[in-house]
C-alpha cells in the first residue's frame, strides 16, 4: 500500500470517531454577525488551534484583530517541496428563519446519509475533512509530503473585513505557492467539479428617510412621501423587462462568453427540473439569452437580501412610517470592480430618488471576481486526486458565488486558489437546513489525502 | 352659578389628582396586538370597570370576547332625556421604534404642557376627560342631564374584531339616540373643530412565496424569482405618476368633491410649512389637482404600513428569500366598500404577478367611510359647548383617519356619533413620543361638562 491508500483505509476505519468530532464542531454556533455568539466563535477558533497543534504543526498561533481572531498554524519540514496554505474559515451565516429547520441549527442530527447544522457544508466539514486527511497520513507513517500552513478566518461570513490588513501585516509568513481552499463544493455524489471562476461580490445596505418620525397614515397618509413606496420604486427599477440589471454602465465590463466558455459550460450535468426542485419553487426566472448555468456562473446579478420598514409584527397598526431600508448585493464577473458597482448604485438613486428622501448607503463588502489558470501543476493534482477517488475527470466549473479571499490571494500574496471543497449544490447553505452528504464528506477526506500525495510528487 | 359653571370649577380645582389618576392609566401598557401584553389589556378594563362604578353607574359590566373583553356601563335616571351612549377604546397602539421615544412610552413623562406616553391622546386622554366631566357634574350637585350608557372596547387598534359581534347580540342594550365618540380631535389648541366625515380602512397583509426555502443568493441568484423584486414590483405599480392608486376601479364610486365642500375645506386653518413641520420631514407629496387638507381628508389613499423580507439583522447575509410581506391599508371615502377594495386588491395582485409566485391575502380590517349630519341637534350642542370653551365656532372637517366603529353604530344600531375629543395634529399618534397637551385636555373636560349640560336641555 502507497502512504495515501494507507492513510485512506485508516480514514476509513475511524469512520465513528471521526463523525463524533464533527458533530462536536457543529454544535458550537460560531455565528460571526452576532455579537451575542462572539464567544462562540472564540471558542471554535481555540479548538481549531488546539486540534492543529494535536495534528503536530510546529507553529499554531491565535492572531487577535479587531473582529473575530485568525487561526494560522504552519509544518515546514519538506525543504525543497512547496508549500501549500489550506485556507478555510470557521464562523457560519445566521441561523433565520429557525422555525424552519426541522431540528436545531447546531443540534448536528444526523439522519439518513446527511448531518444537519449550520455550518455542516459552509465549512465546517470541509476544514474538518482537510485536517483528518492530514491526520490519517500522519497516522499513516510517512512525513507530509509538502510544506502546510493554515489560514483560518472567523469573518468570512461578514466579509473577511479583518483580513487584507492581516495579509499586508504578515506578507512573509503567508508566503506559499498555491493556497488550498477549501471552502467548495462539486456537482453531486458522484460528479467531481473544480471551480476555476468565482463571482465577485459587493454588498450594501440602503437607508431612506423621508419623514423625521412615524406618522398615523389616516391623518397624513396621501400628503408625504412614504419611504417603502420609494424604496419599492427603486428596487422594482433595478431590473428591466428582460431580467437585466439596470444600474447604468452595470454590463460595461462583462466579457461576453466565449464559444469555448459556452461550450464548456454546457456539459455541466445540469437540468432544470432538478434545479428547481432545489428551490422549492415551481418556475426558474433570469435574463433573457443566457442558461441557467451561465446566469449563475458567467453573468453578473443583483439580489435584494432583505428589506425592513414600518409595522412588521403581528396584526395591524396604521403607520406611515419614517425611513425604509434594503439589504442587496451583486454577484460580479470578472473585470467588473466593486468599487465601480457602488459609484453606479450611488448614481442611480441618486437620480432616481424623488424631492424629500434622504438616503444613506453603507458598504458592507466589496470583493472583486476572480478567473484561475486550469492548467498549473498544483490544479492538474487536484484534478487527478478527484479522478482517483471518483473514477472520473472532474468538470471545470464557473460558480455564482463569492469567495472574496480568492482575489486576496491573487492581490496580496500573488498566488491563485485551488477550490477544492466537498459542500453539494442541494446542501442549503445559508438556508435552513443547511447539512452535509456523510458518504461525500469521507470522499472529501481520501480525496485530501491524495491531492497531498500528488503535491509531494511534483 | 349653573351646574356645568360649578362642575367646571371644581375640575380646575382638583388639576393636581386629575394629573395624577391619567398618568397613573398611562402607565397601564394595554397594547391589545401583543400576546404578551394581554394581561395589562384587561387591567385597563378592570380599572374602567372600577372606576365608572365609582362614578355610580347603576349596572358596570365586563363582557368577555374572545378578544380582549368590552366594558359596558349605564345610568338610566333621567327618563324622558335622551340617551347617549360614549363610546371609547381603552387599548393603545404598539410602541415600536421604543428607541425613539425620548422617555418611556408608559412613563408618562409630563414635559412642559404635555405629557409623553402612548395613549395619551389616542384615547385614554379623550375617554378619561369625559369620565371626570362626568364625575365633576356628579360632585357639582345635580343629577346628570340625560342618561348615559358607556361602551368601552380594548380592540379599536386591531380592528374592532369583535364588536360587530357585539353589537348584534346586545342591540336593545345599547339602543340610544346617539353617541358620543371620544375618539377624536380638534386642529390646535385654540381652534375647535368637529369631524362630520370619515375615511374607511380596509387594511391587508400579502405575503408571496417563490421558493420553497432560503436559497444561497450566489449559487442561486440570477437563475429564480426573488420575492422582494417581486413585491417592490407590486408595492411601486399601486400608484401611478400622478400620486394616483392604480387598483382597477379604486375611484369608480369617489364622489367628486363639491364646490361648496371645497370652499368648506379651503377655511381649515392649514398651511404647508406647519404641516410639513408636523411630519419632520422636508416635502408634501401626494395626488394631483388635490390640496393637502382635501388629500387627507376627502380622497382616499394607499399606504404600505410595513414590509419585510429576507435577512434584517446587522452585517450582511447573502440569502435569496423564499417569501416577503407587506402591510397595506387604504383610507376610503363614503361610497366607497371596503369588500369592493378587496376584490381591486385581488384582481391587481393576480394580473401582476408573475409565473411561479402564490400569494396570500389576510384582511386585518375592512370598515366603511361614514359622514354625518351635521345639523342635528346632538351635533348642534357639541358646536354650542366648543364655542363656549374656546370662544370661537369650531370648523367642521373631514377626518383623514379612520374609526370604523362610526359606521358600525349607523349600520347595527342605526345613530350617528359626535366626534367630540380633544387630540391635537401634533400629538404624535402610532408614532413614537405619543403625548397629550394637558391644557387642551383639561379644556376637553369642560367641553364635555358643557355637552353634558347642553344635552340635558335639549
Amino acid at each position: 500500500m502507497t502512504p495515501s491508500e494507507k492513510a485512506a483505509a485508516l480514514a476509513g476505519e475511524r469512520e465513528s470517531a471521526i463523525l463524533e468530532q464533527y458533530a462536536e464542531i457543529l454544535r458550537i454556533p460560531s455565528v460571526s454577525t452576532l455579537p451575542e455568539h462572539r464567544g462562540d466563535v472564540r471558542r471554535m477558533a481555540e479548538w481549531l488551534a488546539n486540534e492543529l497543534t494535536r495534528l503536530g504543526m510546529t507553529r499554531v498561533e491565535l492572531f487577535e484583530t479587531p473582529g473575530h481572531p485568525i487561526v494560522y498554524a504552519e509544518w515546514l519540514g519538506a525543504p525543497g517541496k512547496p508549500t501549500v496554505l489550506v485556507y478555510g474559515h470557521y464562523d457560519v451565516q445566521p441561523v433565520d428563519p429557525v422555525d424552519e429547520w426541522d431540528s436545531g441549527p447546531f443540534a448536528a442530527e444526523v439522519r439518513g446519509e446527511h448531518i444537519y447544522a449550520r455550518g455542516a457544508s459552509d465549512m465546517k466539514g470541509q476544514i474538518f475533512a482537510q485536517i483528518k486527511a492530514m491526520e490519517c497520513l500522519r497516522d499513516a507513517g510517512s512525513a507530509w509530503p509538502v510544506n502546510v500552513k493554515y489560514l483560518l478566518e472567523g469573518e468570512e461570513e461578514i466579509g473577511s473585513l479583518n483580513l487584507p490588513a492581516f495579509m499586508d501585516a504578515h506578507r512573509e509568513l503567508l508566503a506559499c505557492d498555491a493556497v488550498l481552499n477549501c471552502d467548495a463544493g462539486i456537482h453531486g455524489p458522484d460528479a467531481p467539479a473544480i471551480v476555476y471562476a468565482l463571482r465577485g461580490l459587493a454588498y450594501f445596505e440602503i437607508e431612506l428617510r423621508a419623514n423625521g418620525r412615524d406618522l398615523h397614515s389616516g391623518m397624513f397618509g396621501g400628503s408625504v412621501r412614504n419611504p417603502i413606496h420609494v424604496l419599492a420604486e427603486l428596487i422594482a427599477g433595478m431590473h428591466d423587462e428582460h431580467g437585466r440589471v439596470t444600474l447604468p454602465g452595470f454590463y460595461d465590463k462583462v466579457r461576453p462568453l466565449s464559444d469555448e466558455e459556452r461550450a464548456l459550460l454546457a456539459e455541466v450535468p445540469y437540468n432544470d427540473g432538478q434545479w428547481l426542485a432545489m428551490t422549492g419553487g415551481s418556475a426558474l426566472y433570469g435574463e433573457e439569452g443566457f442558461s441557467t448555468v451561465e446566469r449563475v456562473g458567467a453573468r453578473p446579478t443583483l439580489d435584494v437580501n432583505g428589506v425592513w420598514g414600518g409595522f412588521t409584527g403581528e396584526g395591524a397598526k396604521t403607520v406611515l412610517p419614517a425611513r425604509a431600508w434594503a439589504k442587496l448585493s451583486t454577484r460580479l464577473v470578472p473585470d467588473q470592480k466593486p468599487e465601480d458597482i457602488e459609484a453606479m448604485l450611488r448614481a442611480y438613486v441618486a437620480s432616481r430618488l424623488p424631492e424629500g428622501i434622504s438616503w444613506a448607503l453603507t458598504i458592507h463588502s466589496l470583493g472583486p471576481g476572480a478567473v484561475m489558470d486550469r492548467t498549473s501543476p498544483f490544479m492538474r493534482a487536484a484534478v487527478a486526486a478527484l479522478k482517483e477517488v471518483f473514477g472520473r475527470d472532474p468538470l471545470f466549473k464557473r460558480e455564482g458565488g463569492s469567495v472574496p479571499v480568492v482575489g486576496l490571494f491573487q492581490e496580496k500574496l500573488g498566488v491563485d486558489s485551488i477550490m477544492l471543497g466537498f459542500a453539494l449544490p442541494d446542501d442549503g447553505i445559508h438556508g435552513p437546513n443547511e447539512k452535509q452528504h456523510l458518504p461525500t464528506l469521507f470522499r472529501g477526506i481520501e480525496a485530501y489525502i491524495r491531492y497531498m500525495a500528488l503535491l509531494g510528487e511534483m
